[in-house]
C-alpha cells in the first residue's frame, strides 16, 4: 500500500461491506450475550462511550427506547471517576462501546456499575482490552485492526453489533440487516460524486449538521468525522433541537448537512428543513430522493431501506466527504494533529 | 425603559439575584413536591427539556447521578412524538423542564410517560401552561416574565428550583444556597471588566466552551448562549469530550472559554488545559483564581462555593459575554434572527 494521506481511512471506508458481512456470517457470540440479556429482563439501560463510539451508544439508544419499550441514559463518566457516584443499579444493563477498550474512564464506569448490581456488558474491537475485561459480558465487533485515527469501520461495526445484539435479544430476526453489505457496496460506488462534492467546501470554516431520530447519531458522528480530519467547525443538532436557537447562526455562508432518510425520522425534518430553506441556507441532504431533491446538493441512498438499518448507509457518504475535503484542504485524515488512536481519559 | 439593544437581556442578567432570593424565600411548594417524590422512592430518572432548559436538566443530571445514586436518561423526545414509542416507567420519575412550558413535544412526552407509569414532574415560569397541566406535579421557577430571547433569568431560577428541590428529597436544608443571592451580585459587578473582554472577540467566527462535571451544563449553556445572540459557531465539549477528536480542529484562531471552577470538575479540566496549552489555543477562563490565572484571560469567581452551587455564579459572565459581544457585532440579543420566544417543536 502506498503512504499517501488518506489511505488508511480509504480503504477502512472500502472495507465496511465485507466487515459487515463477516459479522452477519457469525452471531454466535451476539446470541449468546443476548441470551443472557434477555434472561436478567433489565428495566432501565446506561449506555457508556466517548467520542464517535458514543454516537454508536446513542444509536442504541433510540433502538432500545422504541423497539424495547425502556428507559435508556447516556452515563456522565465524570460521576464516577471524578465525583465518585456508586449508585444502585440493580436491574440495570450498562452497555460500554469502544473500539480500543482501552479508555480508563469507561473501565471505571464498567466496574463501578458492575458493582452497583448492573448487568455489564461491552462491545469492543479488542477482546484482549481492560473494557473487555471489566465487563460481565463481553462482543467483539470484529472490524479489525483500525489505523486511521478517524474511526469508520467501527464505527459502522459497532452500529450493527448493537443492532443485532438488541433484536436478539427480543428474539427477533435480522434478515433485513443482511442486505446491508450489498446496499453498502452500492453507495460506496458514489464515491466519486462525493468527492467532487468536497470541493464546494474547500473554505468553509464551519458548517452544522442535522438528523433526527435514528439519523440524529449520523449526525452527531459526521461532524465529529469533518473537526478530527478537516479542521471545520462542525456542530450536530438534532432538527427539533436547532429551532431551539442555533437557527440564528445559520444563515447562506453556514453550509448545513441535513440526513433526510426515507421513514418518520426523515419526515420529522420537513419543518427544520423549511426554516433552513427561509434562511436561505445551503443544504446538502443524504437521504431520500425526494428530500435530496429539495436541497442545494446530495447524495441519494438506496430506497426502501428500514428506518433502524439506514443509519449505516447514511455514514458513508458522510465519511467519505470527510476523507476528500481533509485530501482537498491537504491534510491527512489518517493522522490529524493533536490526537491518538487510543484516547487516554480519565 | 429605553428601546436599546440587548434592555431586556441586560435588565434580565441583572435581576437574578432578587430571583434567587424570591425563590428561596418561598419553599413551599418545592418541598411539597419533593415530599411526594421521596414517598414514591423512584429508582431511574427522566429528564425532558430543550435549549436552555436542557442544560439545566443537564445540572440535575449530576446532582441525581452523585448525591441520589441514581441513573439518569435524558429524553430524547422523537422515540415518543415521532416513533411513537410507549415505554414501561414504572419506577421512573420524570422530570420535565422548560421556561414556556409551551413546546408541544414536551407536552407529549409528560403524557407518555404519565401513561407509562412514571411519576412526573414539570419546572415551568408558566404554571397555566400546556406542559404545567399535563404533568402530575408542577414547580413554579417564578422568574417572572422573561422578554428577551436568550434566556437567562429563567435558566438559573430552573437551577436553584431543580437544586433546592432535589435537596429537599433528601430532607438536605439548603443552606449554602442561601448565599447565592450575594455572590451573585458580587460577580455581576464584574460586568465591565467582560464587556472589555468581549471586545477581544469581536471578530471571532467560532469558538469552543468546555468545562467537566457540573460545569459542563455551563459550557454547553455559554454556547448556545453565544450562538443565539451574536451568531458565532459556539461549541461545548465536555473536557474528556474534547480529547476524543475535537481537539484537533482547536488552533491559536479557535478561542476557547473554559469553565474551571473550584473542586473536583475544574480539577479534572488540567489535562485538557494542558493539552489546550499545547495547541497555543487563546483560553479564557472562568472560575477559580490559580486557575483562571493559567489562562490567557480570565473572571475569577468568588471562592468557597461548593461545586455543585457553583453554575449559577459560572453562567453570569458568560450571559454578560454573550450580550456585550452581541452588542460589539451591533445585534440585538434581545431579538435574535430566526427566532420566537416559545419554540414549538413537535
Amino acid at each position: 500500500m502506498s503512504d499517501a494521506p488518506g489511505r488508511w481511512m480509504a480503504a477502512e471506508i472500502a472495507e465496511q461491506p465485507a466487515v459487515w458481512s463477516r459479522l452477519l456470517d457469525d452471531t454466535a457470540e451476539i446470541d449468546e450475550v443476548a441470551a443472557v440479556v434477555a434472561a436478567a429482563a433489565p428495566r432501565f439501560v446506561l449506555l457508556a462511550a466517548r467520542g464517535t463510539s458514543d454516537h454508536a451508544a446513542l444509536y442504541a439508544k433510540y433502538l432500545l427506547e422504541i423497539q424495547h419499550g425502556l428507559p435508556v441514559g447516556m452515563v456522565s463518566p465524570s460521576t464516577t471517576t471524578v465525583y465518585g457516584a456508586r449508585p444502585d443499579l440493580r436491574d440495570v444493563l450498562l452497555i460500554a462501546v469502544s473500539q480500543s477498550g482501552g479508555s480508563p474512564d469507561l473501565t471505571r464506569t464498567v466496574e463501578s456499575a458492575r458493582a452497583g448490581g448492573a448487568l455489564t456488558v461491552a462491545l469492543t474491537n479488542a477482546p484482549g482490552s481492560p473494557l473487555a475485561g471489566a465487563a460481565a459480558h463481553h462482543v467483539d465487533i470484529r472490524a479489525g485492526q483500525e489505523r486511521a485515527v478517524a474511526a469508520t469501520k467501527s464505527y459502522t461495526s459497532e452500529l450493527l453489533a448493537l443492532h443485532l445484539l438488541l433484536a436478539a435479544v427480543d428474539g427477533r430476526s435480522a434478515t433485513a440487516a443482511r442486505e446491508l453489505p450489498g446496499l453498502g457496496a452500492q453507495v460506496l460506488e458514489d464515491g466519486p460524486a462525493v468527492a467532487a462534492l468536497a470541493q464546494r467546501y474547500r473554505f468553509a470554516d464551519r458548517l452544522v449538521t442535522t438528523g433526527r431520530g435514528y439519523a440524529y447519531p449520523t449526525a452527531r458522528e459526521a461532524a465529529l468525522k469533518l473537526m478530527e480530519t478537516c479542521y471545520v467547525g462542525a456542530q450536530a443538532f438534532s432538527g427539533a433541537d436547532l429551532l431551539h436557537g442555533p437557527l440564528a447562526m445559520i444563515d447562506r455562508n453556514v453550509p448545513v448537512l441535513a440526513v433526510v432518510p426515507e421513514g418518520p425520522g426523515g419526515e420529522a425534518m420537513h419543518e427544520p428543513l423549511a426554516r433552513l430553506r427561509e434562511r436561505g441556507a445551503d443544504v446538502l441532504g443524504i437521504g431520500a430522493a425526494d428530500a435530496v431533491a429539495g436541497c442545494s446538493s446530495g447524495i441519494v441512498l438506496p430506497g426502501d431501506v428500514p428506518d433502524d438499518l439506514s443509519p449505516l448507509l447514511q455514514i458513508l457518504p458522510a465519511q467519505q466527504l470527510a476523507l476528500h475535503l481533509a485530501l482537498a484542504r491537504g491534510e491527512d485524515p489518517d493522522a490529524p494533529r493533536g490526537l491518538s488512536k487510543v484516547t487516554e481519559t480519565s
